[in-house]
């Protein structure tokens, strides 16, 4: 079973992947390869992942067989195990805990070809509810504190298959990045009795410096600290603790605009590696007024990593106004070439 | 002038590198290719570096000539400007400060193929003088609050040319992660009224299951929540705030050790790109008994990047006592390979 080891210095809980540890060798020798022609997340092969725990599909369709168009696995190879109970204990000074958990991968869309960026506005919306409906089953589980919903997009962002996807990891414990932002989050309120998030989309709207994209519901902001060239963040406008209690015409409105960033993204960037994750309130702060739930989109182009990781200090070469210029800018306007039009696509 | 702010909700100081924007584009088409048969940094190429604020160097030769055999100069690329004013200011809610600093680069070697593992021992001790010399000059200038010692090594770890060479940034703030460590070690003596990283050292001196390398001064050790794969920690055994305050036995010592490490992820993990970092105490805690500085190394092995960025929750698929096992391990039980003998090198 993995272990969930805690650093007594900083107080950062890591998972140790105990049972897949890897020789010295399996790092050597550069990218791993991915098998060519098979992908067990395409349409017709569901009999090569475990067996579906959501699927989104036609009525009078077989579980775990063809039909479906969003369909949620456990990870075959999961970082923390569903079995299990926590069992807390000390090694000498050091701290850890069984790695139970649940991982989970959202395999977004049949087609292996296509991109969250180009799927048809109702299958974004549908990966979308996937994400709540998960997180809404998986918080019922007594010994889960956190639920992570995060993609890695392309290699060098961390993604070991190309079929589109997303993960989910409940947690026993809340990451240390959670805990930091709510207590940043805590000290504006006690301070201001405001939200630094609402503050934040306030002077956003206000200095349009740093907007990259607006609807109803939702802003796309190049924050003012950015740590990494053309990072962004995707805000509600709406003051609201947690992500999975999304309004349904919030949903639409969230598909719609995390497709015209991420679409932005591919055709300013040429397609680049990238990650989002949702950062949503820990369960057991039910009914605190100071956080607000949003999402983190970061594409992969920097390589100045293990020194960021060591000291977090970050050096940024592009000033967020800069990002939020050129990816606010209509695509017509940047080049001739134009944007992919969202397929239809019938399900 | 470059800018520092800070992120409003998780207090997170960022450089913002006005002056060298990058557009979109010189982020797209992959990596940046050197520049093919010109290095800077070569013995005889002195001009071509902004000039040196330290050399060792023969006696009669002269200032930005060769001669030297270890060399500090400016970046010429600096993320923070030496000259100016720090003029903390506030934009709306948001806070920031002029990127006042110091950026430099030594320069470890005037032999290009040569790596810190390969160097004569000699040579890596007059490279720990010249970081240590830089840290008592530049802490004499009162607006800088940390320094920060560390190096890249390869591409992949964010290195931008290939001489031997590692970076000195002075700022004029102490760094989130280095705070955190602060914070977290004054909770351990607070509680227990002793030094977290002593009491780390004692237990695994005693535990020994992760112990890399030991000599009279150092010890080595895979620490028990490592983030990533081969991570290690070089840890003075006397318990000491400031990395500058190094004893000369100690920087021989140290010099062994660290070539020892070095040379073992280079054969063991085939030249792997890697980043270390100095963790010292910042100036202004002048005393305080709970701090204890030691050197973070970090091999760039896996790709897991954004993710962890974004929430601080690492996987790492070797455990620490594994990688401590590959890397104890004599070299000449591993493979037939010999170990690259340090040349000797007259200077």
């Amino acid at each position: 079973m993995p272990e969930l080891r805690k650093d007594p210095v900083i107080g950062r809980w890591v998972i140790i992947a105990t049972e897949r540890a890897k020789r010295p060798s399996a790092y050597v020798g550069g990218h791993e390869k991915p098998k060519a022609g098979f992908c067990p997340f395409c349409r017709g092969q569901e009999v090569h992942t475990p067996p579906e725990v959501l699927a989104y599909r036609d009525p009078g369709s077989e579980r775990n067989g063809t039909g479906w168009w969003v369909r949620v696995v456990p990870n075959k190879f999961p970082a923390l195990q569903i079995e299990g109970q926590l069992q807390r204990r000390g090694e000498g000074m050091y701290d850890c805990m069984n790695g139970v958990g649940a991982h989970e991968v959202v395999i977004e869309t049949p087609e292996h070809e296509m991109s969250l960026a180009d799927i048809p506005p109702r299958q974004m919306q549908e990966v979308i509810w996937a994400f709540r409906d998960r997180v809404v089953e998986l918080k019922k589980d007594p010994r889960f504190r956190y639920i992570l919903i995060f993609k890695n997009h392309g290699r060098e962002a961390g993604a070991s298959l190309d079929h589109p996807h997303s993960q989910i990891i409940a947690m026993p414990i809340v990451p240390k990045r959670v805990q930091e932002e709510l207590e940043g989050a805590r000290r504006f309120w006690e301070y201001k009795e405001r939200c630094v998030f609402c503050d934040i989309i306030a002077q956003e709207e206000k200095d349009q410096k740093r907007v990259v994209l607006e609807n109803n519901s939702f802003i796309v902001i190049a924050p003012f600290a950015s740590r990494f060239p053309f990072e962004t963040w995707v805000l509600p406008k709406e003051h609201s603790l947690y992500f999975h209690e999304i309004q349904k015409n919030q949903v639409t409105e969230l598909a719609e605009i995390m497709q015209a960033l991420l679409g932005r993204l591919k055709t300013i960037l040429d397609d680049p590696p990238y990650n989002f994750m949702i950062h949503t309130a820990p369960f057991e702060r039910a009914g605190i007024p100071y956080y607000h739930w949003q999402i983190e989109v970061i594409p992969k182009l920097t390589k100045v990593a293990g020194f960021e990781w060591g000291t977090g200090f970050y050096i940024n070469p592009t000033p967020p106004e800069d990002a939020a210029r050129f990816l606010s800018t209509p695509l017509a306007e940047i080049q001739e070439v134009e944007i992919p039009q969202a397929m239809t696509q019938a399900h």
